[in-house]
């Protein structure tokens, strides 16, 4: 069973990915069991700026939810499992539509750690490539065990892998880095193209973005406390949504 | 008569409309009546930002408003009149400047689904170009019946047109699909401008966009729930101008 | 005396301006007083965003207050006084930095009417090169009657003018007009910068142009009371700050 | 001993740089003691936007915290202590990953004045290349006085200078100016991309930028009040966390 402080980060997780941007109604955020590496957390079919603790469901490795829990789950939840199940060095995943990050997927890629804050796209940026598994005619979903597997592949070792004419998957082995890179991918991604357009560009080299990767983990708390800020005024919107339907009400009756 | 549910969810799709940056003091959204085909909810000639249900009136297929309701419409009805008219499948439009389409609109088209999301943009995108049934010297409003259906015939089986030099216009079988279109037509055209500057883009092909399409308008009512609750912070928005003249009247008094 | 309509009216347009992005900390708006063409509204050397009904003073045609106010005025309050001399027309002004129009002012122009709402800057928007008058070394500030006489020769007959490495000005016969033409030069600039990115652009022939302008005078209040219900939300955060500065001291206390 | 208004305005200052834009998680700003110039003030390691005036800490020019206060420190408090060292004339510095800036800094500078309000850009923005003082392996920290003393010379006698994959720091010989410009070298970053690409770029020559700066120098009082409002507004947002936290606990109470 998931402990409460698992459940209340991967809530505060969901708001802090709505409020940055980098989810709008769609897209999730998952977060492995501490007390059993095989059973991960992940939100019902909802918006992520939407989620309640009550909203998080519990999955296991096969991407089917635990007991007799009967509501409606992520269609593509597939990616969590898969993920989880070849990399047991991951311990939460994020996918988006992160929009910045989805002219490059469909573009061949690039993407490259133009700054120390994105140093985790180091090694390179895989695209996955729905057709390639799936054929010329799907839907871009990854809906079962045997794409969600493929795109475990393309992802590799890496931190990061774009999806093309989707949108994009982060993994790390903390709640907190896998928001955070979920987070600058997008930025990452953002002034990247924007320099392209000044001139050829000097990223980081592969030693300068390992020791940024380090310096920057241990640093890691800080923008988290700082989101989480946020993520509280967020939850407070959502409740605007009873208030403003309760104030209708009253003007009427 | 309309019903009171599909009142509300009009003034709903106005705002949501408004906050998510598709309108700003212009542009409009309409709905087929669901007891008479013959006749479909517009809002009177007012900032859709600002719509309320009494705001609310009912137009036939004329383009003119029902009995004696002799309140200012929007001059570009007809834009909704003549699409109903020639689309009995279409129960819902949406007539935006939205920004990211001007830019198409105005060099001749080309807008394509980049990404799953706005797969309803496969098939091609007409462009209207109002000198063809108008003439050289209009004042680029779709003010006239005969305009109107010029548009329509544009827009053809399509859901979505593009109008140079003006804006654009989609449309749905629902009022939460046309919703949806609108605002990821605006987000297609912003992240498909940035990827032409990377290089040549891999579009959703017509299976793709055909299976996406199928799959979206099955979880259509999660982004509208979402939009809702900030629909209802804007109705509260909207009651501050209320409330900021009082307190002007209060501390002058 | 201009009336309590005129200062009012002033005021909502500064909030306006500001709130739509296209002042800062800097810029101005003024307003041809109703009852003496001689004279005419503009606030204190003060952020537009802060303005309130005391900070409106008024000013002759040579630029100078009326009577003993010797409240800190503007530096460029030239601009106003040397176009509304020239420019019997015009009853109302704004100079902004705007950002969008920046770039348009240091590469030689060519600012067009990409959609109707922008219209009216058809005919051409002429740049005001400080240099040319003031020669190679001034602060680039209007600071003169002769630099403000020199941008009103610029302007011409024209609704609007960039200025080279400075920002720009909007003149209309009304105060809703101005502050209209304002925004939506900004979002002109912005939109056929990208659109010319895309390809060749279409731009409103001239009697589209005159056609749209006339058409946009008739529903001018619209947009104009969406922005006054914002700017009455910014009434609020500028009294936000006396509150912060009372918390404060209560938490202190 | 530092003084409480000079506390409070380097707080002020902190929440004005996070809400502009400026920084986000991370970046930081430094004002010198007024009562002794061999000291300086800096928050402790902690988010700008969430700084109260108990996190301000004092350091010598050794980079080191004064006394025994034993508090963790951001990493790259010697930028602040090798340019105080170095530069007399310099009273406040700001440090940020400010993202506009970032694609001049990977692609070999070339920022230079667009407008009047960033003048202080003339006269060339150096960019601090690490690798020349670190080697090609750092972390791309300035994490020692020997790093910071690389950066000081870079910086020269400039009031800007780029940090290749890093940031920016911007100095000045007041804490209003260095806010100024931090915010301001970010717009102008925006603003000269945008005009490179519509075409040749007219930038302030040299008298223009001195006169501009001058100019600047007297009216920075006016945004400096602006953004001091919104930095109120900052303040409660803060506190927000504290409250939201309350009402969870209520809920489940």
């Amino acid at each position: 069973m998931a402990s409460k402080g698992q459940i209340d980060d991967l809530v505060s997780a969901n708001h802090i990915l709505y409020l940055e941007g980098v989810v709008d109604g769609f897209g999730h955020v998952s977060l492995r069991c501490e007390d059993d590496p095989e059973r991960f957390l992940l939100a019902r079919s909802i918006a992520p700026g939407s989620v309640t603790a009550a909203d998080i469901m519990e999955f296991g490795m096969d991407g089917e939810p635990s007991g007799a829990d009967a509501r409606k789950a992520y269609l593509e939840r597939y990616i969590h499992s898969e993920i989880f199940r070849a990399r047991p060095d991951v311990r939460a995943i994020v996918h988006s539509h992160s929009p910045s990050l989805i002219p490059f997927g469909v573009t061949g890629g690039g993407l490259k750690p133009i700054y120390h804050m994105s140093a985790f796209l180091a090694g390179g940026t895989p695209v996955f490539e729905i057709r390639d598994e799936g054929g010329p005619a799907t839907d871009m979903l990854v809906r079962d065990r045997k794409l969600g597997a493929a795109l475990a592949r393309t992802l590799g070792p890496a931190s990061f892998a774009l999806m093309r004419g989707h949108g994009a998957v982060a993994v790390a082995s903390t709640l907190k880095q896998v928001v955070y890179r979920a987070i600058y991918a997008e930025v990452n991604a953002r002034l990247q193209a924007e320099a392209m357009r000044l001139g050829p560009v000097t990223y980081l080299n592969d030693a300068e973005a390992a020791g940024a990767t380090r310096a920057n983990e241990q640093v890691i708390d800080r923008p988290w406390e700082l989101w989480k800020t946020k993520a509280g005024n967020g939850r407070r919107m959502a409740q605007g949504k009873a208030e403003g339907a309760l104030r209708r009400v009253k003007r009427r009756g």
